[in-house]
């Protein structure tokens, strides 16, 4: 039996993790959730799940529910909730499904009270891959992607020594946005971007994939989480996302893993890892689909891809910068208080001004992302 | 350093085979050797490598080099010679290139003197998958196949259980007469057959891509490589062969291996099983090459496939009927004695006619062998 306790419960993540949580009552057991201000959603987990920690954003939510449910479970809230869930006494790992930087401080608790780790968090490794990846390489604790490429990648990975692998290639399906021209783009709204053609997925990381930053994220956390040079990490439009990433070794030989866009597999395989188990889902038909298409990654209309690269190779601070900008600014292009390519101008905008502390610590990083959403709402 | 003993020298898998032990004089050393009739290619072999050992088919030949080639080198000839190779002392690996079903004692005596086999004889499994496994188990010998789509596999299965596989999946180009219709395979002739649309190789090996017999061998081989049953064993249709197989999971998750088509990558792995090497190769370009296609295999265009699975299936010396009525009416295909569609009506009345001999020794496979052989010669 392995208990798990699953930050950022009540999200499209999340909730695709409780499914599996449930599929498998003989494997797993949820013994901690964090949530935001989703409090319906939270108490039908509480009742589907019994999980022994609850923590909640807001203090009210928290006392609500201690009056709802009387029983043993432990309420909680706000960061220091989050934390308590992290590293619950009975977890053998913890998801970090949460979403924006808030996902790093308890992915180091979490390192710290030894838990493995299942990562869907991106902010975590794109803002202080240095110290995660340290923290955990000194604990000697796993970090298991989540995220469909990087699974993909680690799944390629199995069985083979780091030192063959000549590059990744992460694939791009192109987001809402691929057969536009960059002049078109000027005028797309909210609705449009929100329509991802391959996944179902929550809005900001929708948005992300609109923009590609979402495949600039993942570029850098793939830098950390698999030591690989950013020289030897390509980016590949593959349109059906049927291919979630490929790893190139030194042989010309390429290991891929492929599947239906079912984030459940990834998912599953970080909860089961080494092992794996039976997941009721459709089966992959390569003749069915019939075709694939893969193209050449166009930097100059993927701009957000050309800063992510840029700031992930500068290091330090740099991509701190690149993710606080992107999120204040993903935000407002929601909220319909900018256009769609003002997000990259933003970004652009925010990185030219910022000094990069190199090697910086976790307040220098927490800072510098404090100021830089600051600095972009003045932009606004 | 390790020592190669190379049956099938002077074979297209020999000769590439040759190519990369060439390129890392430091990592290999062709200790032995075994060829057919191309003595001038055997003579070049000698004065590039210096192997111990060479064995040739005919006496004469290796009189006459014996006269060539006073030095320490050991000549010897025909089935004994080819058993010497496979033996001989120094080798740690015996890389089985030889072609058709007279591979099959060689690699029986090399798995006894417990030599690591790197495996590029269909013949071998299709006729004796339950001896020669046995016998590899008893002796903890490892089988590693040479053959791009069980490479392809054999690399996808790293790091992972066998109990946690689904499905195999094994691509085909298709061959040289991929686009046409049964009646038009009425008249095609043997040089249209030997025109392969992907990979460069052997004539037999070409015709038998040609008839899908080479897919039907290479299902019955990778049920006994990998035990799997046959009923999860597909094949799919994949014209660009960029694709050389896929193992699917019971998560779903499917892992594929991938390249261009240069046999020198599958062989290079086998000689440098479980690590890897540089290769000097043209990297897989996906996105130059843009789109993959795929296609349900249809079972009656392809005859020779369905009679392939029926034939492994059933079991016992059914495979070793299979194999040899092919190998003599492919012989007569491309003696230009007999059609293309022959091919298949040849084999099918030799599988019809058989009594099948279940759990055979290596004796009952030798004679039904040479008694399938006789019998489709009398219907030429």
């Amino acid at each position: 039996m392995k208990y798990v306790s699953l930050l950022g419960a009540t999200g499209s993540i999340g909730t695709q993790a409780l499914q599996v949580i449930k599929e498998h009552p003989d494997q797993f057991r949820l013994c901690a959730i964090s949530a935001g201000r989703n409090i319906d959603l939270v108490r039908k987990i509480i009742s589907d799940f019994q999980p022994n920690l609850v923590a909640v954003l807001e203090k009210e939510d928290c006392e609500r529910l201690k009056a709802e449910f009387p029983s043993g479970i432990k309420f909680t809230y706000g960061k220091h909730g989050l934390i308590e869930a992290a590293v619950h006494d009975q977890a053998d790992i913890v998801l970090n499904a949460v979403m924006g930087s808030v996902g790093l401080v308890p992915t180091m608790h979490a390192i710290e009270a030894k838990k493995t780790i299942g990562l869907a968090n991106k902010e975590t490794l794109v803002t202080a891959g240095h110290i995660v990846m340290g923290a955990a390489k000194k604990f000697g604790v796993d970090i298991l992607p989540v995220d469909s490429e990087h699974s993909a990648i680690f799944q390629c990975l199995q069985g083979e020594s780091r030192e063959n692998v000549s590059k990744l290639i992460i694939t791009a399906s192109g987001g809402s946005f691929r057969d536009l021209s960059r002049e078109e783009l000027k005028h797309v709204t909210r609705q449009q971007a929100l329509k991802h053609p391959n996944w179902s997925m929550g809005s900001k990381i929708t948005i992300d994939s609109a923009t590609m930053m979402n495949k600039g994220l993942e570029v850098i956390e793939a830098h950390w989480l698999f030591h690989i040079p950013y020289e030897n990490i390509e980016v590949l439009l593959h349109r059906e996302s049927i291919i979630h990433s490929l790893v190139e070794y030194k042989d010309r030989s390429v290991i891929a893993q492929l599947g239906t866009p079912d984030m459940r597999i990834p998912i599953q395989y970080a909860l089961t890892y080494p092992d794996r188990m039976k997941l009721v889902t459709k089966g992959l038909g390569l003749a069915e689909i019939g075709i694939l298409h893969f193209e050449k990654m166009d930097m100059d209309r993927y701009r957000c891809l050309k800063l992510a690269y840029d700031a992930g190779m500068r290091g330090g601070t740099m991509p701190t910068v690149l993710n606080a900008a992107n999120e204040v600014a993903v935000e407002a292009f929601l909220k319909e208080q900018i256009s769609f390519l003002n997000i990259e101008e933003l970004i652009e905008k925010a990185l030219e001004r910022h000094n990069v502390i190199d090697q910086p610590d976790l307040a220098a990083i927490e800072e510098v992302d404090r100021e830089t959403r600051k600095h972009v709402y003045t932009l606004l």
